[in-house]
């Protein structure tokens, strides 16, 4: 079927999690991504927590993998002038421009919204930085647990009585990769009305900050200042970890209707009570509350707990590990999962957080090696063997010397 | 200036976070919500977390205040055959249309996509739901901590010698409003092209295996069962909080010449050493690493410790709570904070996780109350106030008899 972004051609420059996986979206969709790598180590995800076995077995982390399917990979050397000046011939025919340098560096190096909308005025140029390209922070590093920690995230995050901790997955990377995808998107519409291209940016500092909205606004119009409160939350009650006999459930009843199911599929006898029935008084019975459910919940097994409840249309869920999470069949069920060929091997990875009836996400390629179609792409852009050699001499591709895979 | 949805219509039947967040986004690019209530009490999310003290003050949480900006409220009781009728003509005039009722429901209604194309082939239909629309645990429901826990985010998230802790925030809700978001916005694209109309989905299940994506790939290529790790994580050494004289930071070194930047903004002659030159080296020697850095974050004031890895180009972050976070002027900086007038007095909330420089996001309205727009909407649907009455009387609005605001 026909991808909805067909014809797209994306360069992509970014690294690491935020960048390529709005990129995988992108090419999930139809789009053709142009991976930039620097020549050698490539992008350094590549080489994230991974041992030495499973690197050579896999030939890039699993991180790297799981973000970079749907993906040609060309090495240029950016530190060299025929590296970036082949960067430059790549950005004057694409539709979408991603990086993630630090501010001011694409304009030094003439790779700019302003300098390359001389070559190409339809260019969508995307921009993603950690803080945003002005203000105190501008110039400051980061990466995702820094903006779990400057967010305030990480202080919501973890027992109350305990120091804070992470957020388990790069969830502002991932976040704003899709914060990028939704820009990139809306710029293409944009295109589509006006023939125009523009600059789009994103942050790590916006990411975060569109997920803690609601705390902020709370801190802005009422100066609440929550604190973590393990598994639970200060918007309704239950709404956390209960024990069960054989593991752990979360039970969660924001609703005066859904709390009335769960008293009756517990037991009314101890949950009905009159200071329960509202969602304010099962807030200002907090501790009663929760000791009443845990007190049925640690006797029956998950199974009986999810039975019951899920009868009853009360939400909850069981706790899972990574494996169990991975290999629950509702994951293959709901199109979570998506399936490609890598030389006859079947080979699999997440899908993008949506489903299009009409132009379903589709995997063409397994994620590249650095480089693995230097060659091709400079082709297709029109050089021939004597150019794309001398741009090796001159050090496009490494080293000067090195040659184009 | 002009948004990018100008001129399209959102008929938005959606509650609580992930759908209120998603077409907040498209009402902040131009489009105009319509947002569908229960009569009376409205939006569940008005009544969460808050006390009845702010409640009175603000008229509605600030969870709701957080993610309604851009709309307008109809009241409208889908239980009555004369308020469904209604929806029915909204939908007919809509552009697109979002709701999270469970799996089915919409099909009960006549609201489902099959029935809706009959008289709106170009309506774009975006269901969220919590575990998609098929498999075993279709008929679940669940909300944001219920997929934290079946995840494994749950799992992953806390200390190590200490049980799993929710992620302080609804991350998987707002996650899957992107992902509504790039949905409908790709449905705009390929309806730009062919014409037609579709019906896309997401739900809080592929929002969560998203987020956990590359914990999956581990899984499945590696058989990789990741554990928490307080503030660390897998990926790379140092990646933690370290504790300031005065307070703490984060300090993330992940590649081999941040590291290297690292030891001699810090110390050399404890850092620089041969065995931390690589990041598998540095993973090897975790904990010798970790101890001899914090040897040295401890003496120091977080002032100092951020001016010189922030001079050394090393990512560092301080760890704030909400009201710092909030309040830090990088936020304004970055774009971040969206600004409105409501009866002449200044508001503010969180922007969409990105910046179009050519089409910025802009604010027409503050969020509304339960119905407050319930007959204008009509009205423009062409029903003159006979037909509203009799509307009401049918108990379109409420009870029998209740009058549209």
């Amino acid at each position: 079927m026909a991808g909805v972004l067909d014809g797209v051609r994306v360069l992509d420059l970014s690294r690491v999690f935020a960048g390529p996986a709005a990129t995988q979206v992108l090419g999930d969709l139809g789009a053709e991504v142009i991976k930039v790598e620097e020549p050698g180590r490539g992008d350094e995800a590549r080489g994230f927590g991974v041992t030495a076995e499973v690197l050579e077995r896999l030939g890039a982390s699993p991180s790297f993998l799981a973000l970079n399917r749907n993906k040609r990979s060309i090495a240029l050397n950016l530190k060299s002038p025929a590296g970036l000046a082949l960067a430059k011939r790549l950005a004057g025919s694409a539709d979408v421009l991603v990086h993630n340098f630090r501010p001011g560096a694409m304009e030094k190096w003439g790779l700019g919204w302003e300098d390359l909308r001389a070559i190409n005025p339809r260019l969508i140029h995307c921009g993603f930085s950690a803080y945003g390209e002005a203000g105190p922070l501008r110039d400051f590093g980061a990466n995702d647990v820094a903006l779990q920690a400057h967010s305030g995230l990480m202080h919501l995050t973890g027992e109350p009585d305990r120091p804070p901790v992470r957020v388990g997955t790069a969830g502002i990377d991932l976040h704003g990769s899709l914060g990028m995808v939704c820009a990139i998107l809306a710029a293409l519409l944009h295109r589509g009305k006006t023939g125009e291209g523009q600059k789009v940016t994103s942050s790590l500092l916006q990411s975060s900050a569109h997920l803690m909205s609601y705390f902020y606004t709370d801190w802005w119009l009422a100066q609440t200042e929550h604190q973590r409160m393990g598994t639970a939350n200060h918007l309704s009650v239950p709404n956390q970890v209960f024990p069960a006999a054989d593991g752990d459930v979360v039970i969660i009843a924001p609703s005066d209707d859904m709390w009335r199911r769960l008293a009756q599929a517990m037991d009314p006898a101890t949950l009905d009570r009159p200071e329960y029935r509202t969602a304010m008084g099962r807030r200002t019975h907090r501790l009663a509350l929760v000791e009443a459910l845990t007190a049925l919940t640690r006797a029956l097994p998950c199974d009986e707990i999810l039975r019951r409840l899920g009868d009853a249309k009360v939400n909850v869920a069981r706790v899972h590990n990574v494996g169990q999470a991975a290999d629950h069949p509702q994951l293959e069920a709901a199109g979570a999962v998506l399936h490609w060929d890598r030389e006859g091997h079947a080979e699999r990875g997440v899908a993008p957080p949506f489903t299009l009836t009409a132009a379903p996400a589709e995997v063409h390629r397994p994620p590249p090696a650095v480089g693995e179609h230097t060659a091709q792409i400079l082709q297709e852009l029109g050089l021939d063997e004597s150019e794309i050699a001398q741009a090796g001499r001159e050090g496009a591709f490494g080293e000067p010397g090195a040659v184009a895979a």
